[in-house]
C-alpha cells in the first residue's frame, strides 16, 4: 500500500478521529452505509473515449479541475478542440493553433483527456531517437509488461521537433478525420523541453490512443503541441507503470448519441499519427 | 457529492483532526508528495478483462476481498473457473458445477470479476418477461443513456431458469469456448430469488460481456448460476447507472501473454449467452 493513498488517509483519519472523539455518534467513517466511490491505486484516468471524440463529441464537459484530480501527467485536448493539452507537474498547458502557449484557463473544460500522477518505476539515463519511430521501437524493448498502459516523460535537448494543434471548431462539427486537415503544424529545432507520452496496449482498440501518443513542453513554456515527428541525442527518459485503467464517461446526449461502430483504428491513427514512413524524411 | 464517499472522508476526516491535532506536523493529509490513488464515484469496477480470461488466464491473481473492495454486486468467476460468482447484497456466492452453492471462501482469489457499489437509480415496479431477449428488450427501451453502464437487479418469483455453472480446470487450460462445451445445466421451476445483472455499451468490445450479463441466486442460497434462459411473471426490477469504468490489471505473464486481437466478439457471445433465439423453445 502506498503511504500517500486515499485508503490509507482514510483509515489513519478515522483512528485519529476516534482516539480524538469520545462519542463515535458523530465520525463518519463509522456509518454503515456502503460506499459508493472506491479508492484506485496507480490509474491511468481517462476522460471519455477516443472513440466519442474522432465521432465529433467536442464539446466537453469536464472541468480541467477534474483531470487535474486525476492525475498531474498527461495529454488531452480542450473544449471544441481548441488546441492540444500538455498536463506536466501539476499544471495545464494550452498550446493553441496560432503557436502560442498558455497556462490554461481552469474555469474550462474538456471533452478527452488522460492523465496520471507520475510515479517513476523505471528510467533510460540517456536515451537518443532518429524518430519518434525510433523511440517507440526502443521503448517496446525496455517497458516490462506490454498489456499495461504506461505514462513516459523524456526531458532533453531536442535537435528537430515537429509539432501541430488545431484550431477551436464551430457547430455543426466536422468528423475529426477532417478536423486535422485544418491542423497547424511547426518544424522546431534545438529546443529544451518535455515529452509527455502515453503508451496504451492493444487492447484499448479505440477508447484511448493505441500505442504511443505524445505531447511536447519546451522548458521555457513557450512552444508545444501533439508530436509528429523529433529528433533527439540525448534524453532522460522515465517511465510510470499503470496497475488500472479508471474511464470518467460523460452524460451528455453527445455522448450518448457516438457510435462505437462508426470510429475504427486507422481513423484514430490517422488522426494522431501522421508520421512519415521510417526511412523517409 | 455523495455523503458516503471516501472523498468526503477524507475532506471530513482530514477537518477533525485538524481541529484536534495542534501540531499539523502528524495530519497526514497535509503531506506534500502528490497521491498516487485516486477516488471514483458511482464505478462499475472490473478486474481483469474477459477477452484475458477468454484467451485462457484462468488462474487469477485477484483476493476476494478486492473484489468485495469494488462493490457489493457484480458477477465473475474463480480461479481455475471454479463455479460462477454471483456477488450480492456484500457477499460472494459460488455456484459450483456440482449444483450446489456457498459461501466464498474469502480467502480465494478471481481471474475475472464486475462489481459497483448498488444505488438505485430507478426501478420498474412489476416486470415481467417471457424470456431473456424479452427482458433485454424492455430494459433497453427504459435505461436512459445506451453508452452507460448499468447494474441491475431483477427480485422475484421465477417460473422456469435456466442456469448453468463450469467445472475447475486443470493445467493445460483450453479457450474458454472449448471449456463451457463441457459445462452442466439445470432447468429449475419456481423458485424465488434474484437476477443479478450488468449491462456494457456497445464500446465495451471484448473488454467485458458486450450487452447484458446475468447470473442468478435463490432467496435460499441453494440455487444459483450463470442463467442461460427465464420466464417470470412479476418482479421488482432496480437499477443504477455507473458513471464510471475502473479496469484493475493483473500484473501476471499470463495477462500479459494475452493476444487482443486473438478474441472476437462472438466468441464471448457464445460463451456467454447460448441463448435458444426468439420464438424458438
Amino acid at each position: 500500500m502506498n503511504l500517500d493513498s486515499p485508503a490509507l488517509l482514510i483509515a489513519t483519519a478515522a483512528v485519529l478521529v476516534a482516539s480524538c472523539s469520545p462519542s463515535t455518534q458523530h465520525a463518519p467513517a463509522s456509518k454503515a452505509a456502503p460506499p459508493t466511490a472506491v479508492a484506485v491505486e496507480d490509474a491511468l484516468v481517462q476522460f471519455s473515449l477516443v472513440a466519442a471524440l474522432a465521432a465529433g463529441d467536442y464539446v466537453g464537459d469536464t472541468p480541467l479541475g477534474s483531470v487535474l484530480a486525476g492525475g498531474n501527467f498527461g495529454v488531452g485536448t480542450f473544449s471544441r478542440l481548441d488546441g492540444e493539452m500538455i498536463v506536466l507537474d501539476g499544471k495545464i498547458y494550452q498550446a493553441l493553433a496560432d503557436g502560442t502557449v498558455r497556462a490554461a484557463d481552469l474555469a474550462g473544460s474538456t471533452p478527452f483527456a488522460a492523465v496520471t500522477f507520475f510515479s517513476e518505476d523505471g528510467r533510460i539515463e540517456s536515451v537518443a531517437a532518429t524518430s519518434l519511430d525510433d523511440l517507440d521501437e526502443q521503448l517496446d524493448r525496455k517497458l516490462p509488461h506490454r498489456n499495461l498502459p504506461y505514462a513516459i516523460r523524456v526531458d532533453g535537448q531536442f535537435a528537430t521537433l515537429t509539432l501541430r494543434s488545431v484550431p477551436g471548431q464551430s457547430l455543426p462539427f466536422e468528423p475529426l478525420v477532417d478536423v486535422v486537415k485544418h491542423q497547424v503544424s511547426w518544424q522546431h529545432h534545438k529546443v529544451r523541453g518535455t515529452l509527455v507520452g502515453l503508451r496504451c496496449p492493444a487492447w484499448i482498440g479505440t477508447l484511448n490512443v493505441l500505442g504511443y501518443h505524445w505531447h511536447f513542453l519546451s522548458d521555457d513554456h513557450k512552444i508545444g503541441g501533439h508530436v509528429l515527428a523529433c529528433e533527439f541525442e540525448s534524453g532522460l527518459l522515465r517511465f510510470d507503470q499503470c496497475d488500472a485503467l479508471v474511464i470518467h464517461l460523460p452524460q451528455s446526449k453527445e455522448f450518448d448519441e457516438f457510435d462505437a461502430g462508426e470510429i475504427k483504428k486507422q481513423d484514430i491513427d490517422q488522426i494522431e499519427r501522421q508520421r512519415p514512413k521510417t526511412g523517409q524524411p
